[in-house]
């Protein structure tokens, strides 16, 4: 009996497991029937940019949390697939932050060649996931959205590869009701020129707010506040780029902060991260977890502990991204191919998370959690046939990364880094990032 | 043993079918046990004004389409409660198109006087409804998101009432990918200050392009564009106001019209109507139908043909609202408790609905269809304790109110009409609409 294995989304992480299964495919193994879920009508995840926000043409939550001038914020030698090297897809080595469609492209093309887009189905919500223990199998109950249909199947095995930024976290503040601008949340942020000429105000401090903020400095906006709840993000700021402690309330057009300062503002923006969301899975099935390195519940942050036919894949906090997916998509082959035994001791599996939370918790800084990081994906990928590649050396990239961001924020994405894989030096960029208003794939490539 | 009743969604249907249930409690009848579960945390379905957008503070879409300034764009005489009037709720007559404070306020006045909060179930999403034969139950699971726990039950029937204004209908136009500025639909358009001095957009003719484009221009937007697709609405619009025939594409700030003129344009409205979408029901349950007067297959206008254990409120197109949900609501109530025989053979359902629909496809003008939608209620308060009321009355508001738009566009809702429940005349509102910038109930009683 050939095993059924579902496979939940068709982003970096659903797609690294399906050229996993390919791979071996590829060498004349015998594989699962994998069947891919896709909510989307393309393949890509977060890469797959709309303009949509909301719902979708289809009435679910939009999936994108992409916005229209994003460029990769952190460099691409950290990310690239082993098996699948920038300069393999774009027949050069190409500069190091690229624009979202060049990334897009770049993660396509790797699952084009490898022939694996009819394993997916297409605009295809999964509503339900049950577990049968005397069977020993999964029903998932999927809605298709194109005929207006629901079915369920039966699968050995379930892959849950949604990721875990697309369900906002939105904070409510004293006023909002009140306020007369737009309140975005960053999942919902599309295209800086929007705030041309307009003072905005960010809340938090994370990634998006660093990166939302930048780009509409960028795109021309009149002034930025970013307000933070524990401490500024304290890069070199423009002139017109402002940190202030935590927003306390807002009126009509002025938030107060927590200083004692306000500030009139014509948008609020709210970069307060995304939930684990899978309203999909019922409460045996559903992994329950803060954002963080190690993730709670996932035996070698994969396995889900309370049922080991259930695997997790991204659903970490990252530094590393696309190239520790595919350790963890390779990982989980192996696993379902009966090649890595699982302990058949749930105690042992929580000793596991245990360990990883306890050594994630004895970090103290941002080099000690990228080498973390990179040994988790070391550690997988000893396991495997994934290739081989040089973490140590994608680590340094980090590391550097966050030194040139200190040095210049507005900056950090004119700095080029050597691939681990090819060992090519990537080109410096025609154009620094604040002046390339044109990020189209043909601009970038333009090298 | 107690049937067991599930109402999903606590708005103007919802309460309606819980007020019907209290009304005969109230008399001593013993009634089912009813449990409505609410996805949000408070009641009043769209009535429950929220600033937020897109996906709620769990990660379930926005229910609410409901903007900050809307106010009743039908007179309060078409819709007032049988059981429970304006005047008993103020303790005086009101004017006739009140703002959404006021109707908020109104509505949760019958609710909170029956008593019957603790029915609801409030942040508690439905997740799948499925039916078993055998048992001729339902097994309704949910997932209360104050608990994050789903769980099931089991119901005898089930009542939809969960509405039909909440899934906005997006449609795609070329170009929309790189227009700079905003895009939304009317579902997430929430404050009109935000588009002050702005040249805005309206895709379609109904009574959100209508409305939100009034209410736009009352905030001072720069020009209203409305683009048709079959006819402009054709009213007597203000000087900065234009209708287009319908949008072919748009570049980064302007729109192109089929009549071959164009408009530079700050934002998009997209006021493209809504979908009946029930992600909770399987396909042997969910109901398919198009926004009209005679829904498809509900018997009655109320049960659903293929099955007749459940039941739908309110989900046709609308002249009347809460009166027409009161009745259906009673009506259903009466099904259930045994009092109305709905016939045991599905040629006889589909009979009356077709004959329905042959009927509402007769008419040829707003006049008919408003009767037809009158009659419909007529019919249903004939069999039922519902309080019986001059539904000719109000059908006669509803033409007075159609000509009052025709006369003066940003005017009509300075008319006042008759309560065809008290008998009394409205009055005139102290200040008239589009100078009434403070919409509060405070500033509204102040009669």
């Amino acid at each position: 009996m050939t095993q059924r294995v579902a496979v939940i989304g068709a982003g970096p992480s659903g797609l690294a497991q399906l050229r996993a299964f390919q791979s071996d495919a590829a060498k004349g193994i015998n594989i699962p029937k994998v069947v891919c879920f896709e909510k989307q009508s393309n393949w890509g995840g977060l890469w797959n940019y709309t303009w949509r926000t909301g719902v979708d043409e289809h009435g679910e939550p939009v999936h994108g949390s992409m916005y229209r001038y994003l460029w990769s914020n952190g460099p691409k030698e950290g990310l690239e697939f082993a098996d699948y090297s920038f300069e393999e897809h774009f027949g050069k080595q190409i500069a190091s932050y690229p624009p979202r469609a060049v990334m897009f492209d770049y993660i396509q093309g790797r699952v084009k060649k490898a022939g694996v887009r009819d394993w997916i189905r297409f605009s295809t919500v999964v509503r339900n996931v049950t577990y049968d223990a005397d069977s020993d199998k999964f029903t998932v109950t999927v809605h298709d959205q194109a005929t207006d249909r629901m079915y369920s199947e039966v699968f050995d095995w379930v892959v849950v590869a949604s990721g875990h930024f697309s369900t906002p976290n939105v904070p409510e503040f004293p006023g909002f009701e009140r306020f007369n601008g737009r309140i975005v949340h960053a999942h919902d942020f599309r295209d800086a020129c929007e705030f041309k000429d307009k003072d905005i105000l960010i809340v938090g401090t994370s990634y998006s707010a660093e990166d939302i903020g930048s780009q509409c400095w960028k795109y021309g906006c009149k002034s930025v506040t970013v307000s933070y709840r524990t401490a500024p993000m304290g890069f070199d700021w423009p002139d017109n780029w402002r940190e202030v402690p935590i927003l306390q309330r807002v009126s009509e057009d002025t938030a107060f902060f927590a200083d004692g300062t306000s500030k009139r503002v014509d948008a609020i923006i709210l970069c307060t991260g995304y939930k684990h969301y899978f309203p999909f899975l019922p409460d045996d099935l559903r992994l329950k977890t803060r954002n963080r390195l190690a993730a709670a519940d996932l035996y070698m942050g994969v396995v889900y502990v309370h049922n080991p036919k259930l695997l997790y894949l991204g659903m970490q906090d990252q530094w590393f991204t696309f190239n520790m997916f595919d350790a963890q998509a390779w990982y989980a082959r192996d696993v379902i191919m009966g090649r890595i035994a699982v302990p058949d001791d749930k105690q042992a599996l929580m000793a596991d998370v245990a360990e990883r939370e306890a050594r994630e918790d004895a970090g103290t800084d941002n080099k000690y959690a990228i080498h973390y990081q990179g040994d988790y994906v070391k550690e997988l990928i000893a396991l495997t046939d994934y290739p081989d590649f040089d973490v140590d050396g994608a680590c340094d990239a980090f590391v550097e990364w966050k030194n040139h961001k200190a040095e210049n924020i507005m900056g950090f994405r004119n700095n080029s880094y050597r691939s681990v894989i090819t060992g090519t030096m990537a080109p410096q960029h025609h154009t620094p990032w604040k002046d390339a208003l044109d990020d189209s794939m043909e601009a970038y490539l333009r090298n």
